[in-house]
């Protein structure tokens, strides 16, 4: 089969967004294909997957009432992959890798390159990169760094009236317990640190926003 | 005198900027105010310069052909100031902390409410306050989160051809060293804990960058 090339992705990712761009995406196949080498999966089919995993915008507000943005992404993977030739089957792996890439998606990922592209995935959620990316996500949302979490929020994930948003609530909701649901044994491995990272990172945004609160003399 | 209060700051600072918004400035009244109580300093002249000390623009390519921010600060503090009815030596004593509050900038703090709020605004860039608005700055600035410094930047602190800016150039170059330049002791010992979640941010992304490079097949 004729593969995709990084080069060719630099046309469907925006240089210049931290987040979802193109340094996120050239980040998750390093990841893979580290993955995909000592797991013995089919690295052509978790190459392209890897490439081609957010083409389709992952940004705030996009694909939320539309199509959603792993839906969409292997849409395009399978218009881009007919027109290079490939045969049925090898499209069907790569869309089912592309389609339950996402930590709040509905469907799971069954074949071990869909579990290797989680889990490189959710390795750029964690670590430094991680909370870095989190921080990017909530400036493109207009939402704040850090603003105090509720009692309600923390046990349903609902905020409470008035309650704003902030890259700490997706720490609290989310990145703090990506680790567990990692699918292969040496991406657990290489969370272990990531996982240090991020708790320092977001405990450390807690513990500062404390100090320096003041009361309007 | 008629002090400023926090509600009155609101007007000048934009809500949603996480870089040199109203959240910065808050945080930057709540530590100055703890230092000046633990140093005995005059908090009037305190609490007004550090509400004041942004109010001009410190955003990427403001204030840099033109007047800098801290200049363009001062002289909009001494209008605020008078038209209150301030003195003009308690005007004066302002704008010094406020012109003086820049760690590039060109005058050092003499009196100790402009050393403290220099330290105030200095402890913000550290930490992962600190770590989270270098990247916001990046973000605002179009430029990326890491990308790798050459030995020229590092021996000289000026990119070689082809170069690009990061927030990690910001940490090699400046967030790093800033502890170094501190003027109070309690602001000193407050810094020790920064300067460890800053390495751990910036060291983690330098090292996850290294292990999610891939070489092309």
């Amino acid at each position: 089969v004729i593969v995709i090339s990084a080069e060719e992705a630099r046309t469907w990712y925006e240089e210049d967004d931290p987040v979802h761009g193109l340094d996120h995406v050239l980040r998750v196949l390093g990841l893979a294909l580290k993955l995909g080498e000592e797991l013995g999966a089919d690295l052509e089919i978790l190459k392209t997957a890897a490439l081609l995993h957010d083409a389709q915008g992952a940004h705030p507000g996009e694909g939320e009432d539309r199509l959603s943005h792993e839906q969409a992404s292997a849409l395009f993977a399978a218009e881009v992959l007919k027109e290079k030739g490939w045969d049925e089957s090898s499209i069907h792996d790569v869309q089912h890798c592309i389609r339950t890439h996402r930590f709040r998606g509905s469907e799971r990922p069954q074949s071990l390159e869909a579990q290797i592209l989680f889990d490189a995935d959710k390795l750029d959620v964690m670590g430094a990169f991680g909370a870095a990316r989190t921080i990017g996500y909530a400036m493109q949302a207009g939402q704040p760094i850090y603003s105090p979490v509720s009692d309600q929020f923390l046990e349903t994930g609902e905020p409470q009236a008035g309650e704003s948003h902030s890259a700490y609530h997706e720490y609290i909701f989310k990145l703090r317990v990506v680790r567990d649901r990692l699918y292969t044994e040496p991406a657990r491995r290489m969370a272990e640190e990531r996982q240090v990272i991020l708790e320092t990172f977001f405990e450390g945004l807690a513990a500062e926003a404390a100090m320096s609160a003041h009361v309007d003399p």
